[in-house]
């Protein structure tokens, strides 16, 4: 199948207890592209970057499967800028830096190429030009992905629910969830958020795992218990892109496929944390994945049977 | 098998939002035995209380399959009385009474109907009292379980140390661990306390399940997603009394039949929420308890396979 996202596509400078980079290639688009092209081969990117930005990095997305027709070279402008450091076992971060610079007046283009793609992601952006992307399209695709986080809950939530109305998964954290919904309860906050246009909702819970919600189901994905995290930057978004990417790959969107989807992006997810910012997902091998699904089965399997009683 | 327990048997007054108790029946003994003896017919109970303790709580004990013989009853003494009120979706509790009464000079005797036992269950309380029961037992239980709490770290943290180095698995939550390791990942405080003693580690993780560590592997069981909570007073000790329970009646102690264990600890916990004190835990029938493991296989099932990549 294929798989366009929209996302932004970045210069970040982390700095975390283990150590510090100078400006590299991040952004949500960034992220959610890599994961995605692991299972999609035919995997599209729509964002915006300045002319500092470095032919080799689009080089390197482009030999991941990447194709970014859709990324618009704004000339004699800069490239959104994030600088961030962590602190105290990555629970506290501070940005230190946003420079927008060519995200400010980001207009969205869906190349032709793009046109007939059977889903779509809209990685954490406005939830204006997110929904600018769902009516540039041509058709509606298969499945809507959106992802958000809780400045534009703060900001613009008018915007931010007339978006969510148009989706068919939204990917949201435990908090950005009960915020939104009003619930403590997170099976009430699912239901409450699902009736406002997501089918499906996948809430993100960090270190203690996801859960996913539809069809009056749920399933509980856990996260791998870690020895460490070198570097969190684009775990949700990586988590994301593996749901997407191997969604589009399989093109199954049924509960039990979906299922699957979340496993592969804690996988996906997983690895992004081990190295500073993409550079583990770059060189996540087959055997690597299969290896750590095997450790997810691990995780979870059980005998138990309801007729032990 | 036989099961032998030692911890508080209490009067509590609870205080949620839905409502408010009397005096009732409470403590981490009761709870654990409660719990334990939907599995294990063959329950016996250490502890203390004062002649105020009403002779129908002693009657419903026995009801559940719990030799109470080792419960001593203080005369002119009254019962260890524990008042709470919960706040905020139950996330907030403030202790509004503890008298400790005849529980202050608690010295614990193991009947000589209790003494060949082959689990032995050491419910919340004073690191040293909880020794005191294994050096009292003329023989080693096959598995020795220990639950403990924050308030022993802060005040009797040596005590503690000593009693932890003693037992074959220990139940914390995830707050402890890290307190008591020093570490921040629960991976590397499981490898720190297993050091101190123990083989399994059992982390609790409330709303988030549970991780039972031991001989090198992992496993990870969801707390079943709620609408809401009635009342949590108990959850951890019936987790731990399932949990013992169900080793005990099925006598395998290998990591594989622990991970079930955990699993039938998580299902009757999830019962102990829904009602006032120990009420729910009297009335749950087999086919509750079945189709709430469907509900834990349901929750984490997933297809994928290591070669699907």
């Amino acid at each position: 199948m294929s798989l366009t996202i929209v996302g932004t596509v970045a210069f970040d400078a982390i700095e975390t207890p283990f150590g510090k980079t100078d400006k590299i290639i991040g952004g949500a688009g960034t992220y959610i592209a890599l994961a995605a092209s692991f299972f999609e081969k035919n995997t599209n990117l729509i964002s915006v970057v300045g002319d500092d930005f470095p032919e080799d990095y689009l080089k390197m997305l482009n030999a991941n499967s990447i194709n970014t027709d859709g990324i618009q070279i704004k000339k004699g402008e800069k490239t959104f800028f994030w600088a961030g450091k962590y602190y105290d076992n990555m629970n506290k971060r501070d940005t230190l830096v946003t420079e927008l610079n060519s995200l400010a007046n980001f207009d969205p283009i869906v190349p032709e190429t793009y046109q007939d793609t059977d889903y779509l992601m809209l990685g954490n952006l406005t939830p204006n030009i997110q929904r600018l992307v769902i009516e540039r399209m041509n058709k509606r695709p298969k499945l809507v992905l959106m992802d958000t986080m809780n400045f534009w809950l703060n900001n613009t939530l008018e915007d931010l629910i007339q978006t969510i109305g148009l989706v068919d998964v939204l990917c949201i954290n435990d908090e950005e969830a009960q915020q939104l919904s009003g619930k403590h309860s997170l099976v009430k906050a699912a239901e409450k958020i699902q009736a406002m246009g997501p089918k499906y909702l996948i809430i993100k819970k960090g270190a203690h795992g996801a859960l996913l919600f539809g069809e009056g189901k749920i399933f509980h994905a856990p996260a791998l218990p870690l020895e460490f995290v070198f570097d969190p930057t684009g775990a949700g978004d990586t988590f994301a892109g593996g749901f997407i990417g191997y969604l589009s790959k399989t093109d199954d969107i049924s509960f039990d496929n979906m299922k699957n989807a979340v496993i592969m992006g804690s996988v996906i997810a997983s690895f992004n944390i081990e190295k500073f910012g993409t550079e583990r997902l770059q060189e996540i091998t087959d055997k690597d994945v299969s290896n750590r699904i095997q450790q997810f089965i691990d995780l979870v399997s059980f005998e138990l049977k309801p007729n032990i009683i």
